[in-house]
């Protein structure tokens, strides 16, 4: 199994301005937060209801501040790597390397590692990736 | 110089909730930054137009869902500490703990580490946390 | 039944100000939906998962900038009138005032009237505001 | 002097979405927000920090849940008309139409009517429509 890298275009939204005239740090983590979806729907993956994924830790640098107008999101697997997941170890985090960059800059503006678990939305106890993933595939009863 | 804990008690509003019942991590950083502008009145300092604080790194541990209700957000100066402060060393960053307390939870929900740095609104370059912190006292032409 | 007002204290958070230094329009749409929330449980109501309010129309009228610090927003139900509630009427919409206070200000900073009805969450389809009421009892099965 | 209809295509971010698994009503104002930032633009206006436009009166309606996904907001001007523009008359306020629509669906899943005024940023006094028109156009002093 290989996952692609991820890269969404969004506006910045006027509401995303702070004070201080460029996107707050908290709108960040709506990008990178959007930015995850359009990731696993990239994976062919579409989440059910039964088992979801939960943001466990975030790290964010911001670098450069982030005016309005459009960003880029990229979005890779950081880990498990892909020999992790070809060697049937059970995985219960993933962490998500996601950058923000502005039009025809070179260095992203803000960049995050994303850790997430699994969690079966009802029992809200731990699942594993290959779980989660399992249940993530269309047309799978979830 | 000392700088002393806040506690600020925070409302859930119905829009931090997201599709999954629970307050979506990316609200957790508006909660933070509404708790670092109460720490800071705390100490009696109001920032003015001309040296502003700006998040350059964040790293929040969510350890449990916040459901709605009422958190109180924790904070204290990590970084630099009093006896830095003593020093007369030139400080560029300061770094903030940050716990967000359900009620009657003896352990945070969400716990971050903020480093902030201090900027000349105007030119957009650093200022040292002296200059900013001597520009937020009321009273002094900003 | 009778209906009686609710007043509830919102600090203005740094996330809710725009690039104008003043809460952002869109933003007062989440103070009227706080308060309505704290409306409803100071009527001793709780909403449950079968029987939810959505919002049909909203008219706010904006009469003063918010800046940053404490908002108090005032709730009445406006419609249905407590006649027609003792009128055995079935309702299907409600309408609730629902202004903005500045701190010491005597007039509302804004002022909205929200109209809501009444839906079966699962089914989707509308049900009446007793329906809604006599769901949203505590201790009753939901 | 003639406008044109504006639409802007808009990705739903997660954390649109509220508990109830839609678009939440207060988000649907950012939507409209930046739609008229993009009425703007597609006028060739560019508003400059010396002359805003903020928001008076805001009606919706909403007629259908929009859930995760796209949605296109149609923004056009209601009033003044061409005629009155054409009349040399001073117009104090403007109102916009905005529509927005899910993909593929004929009749839109909210309607708003926004009314706005315009101001002096500075002296925060009211100035014209024309005034505020011929301060937005990019490369006029502002």
């Amino acid at each position: 199994m290989r996952f692609g890298e991820s890269r969404l275009q969004l506006p910045v939204r006027p509401n995303d301005i702070d004070g201080l005239g460029h996107v707050n740090n908290a709108v960040v983590l709506e990008y990178l937060e959007a930015a995850r979806w359009d990731w696993l729907a990239r994976q062919g993956l579409v989440p059910g209801d039964r088992m979801i994924a939960v943001v466990t830790r975030a790290e964010i640098d911001y670098h450069a501040e982030i005016p309005p107008g459009q960003v880029e999101v990229r979005t890779v697997l950081e880990s498990p790597t892909a020999d992790e997941l070809d060697d049937d170890l059970i995985i219960y985090r993933a962490r998500l390397r996601q950058r923000v960059y502005l039009p025809a800059a070179p260095k992203p503006a803000a960049s995050g590692l994303i850790t997430v678990a699994f969690l079966d939305a009802a029992a809200r106890r731990p699942v594993s990736m290959q779980d989660f993933l399992a249940a993530s595939v269309p047309g799978v009863s979830r």
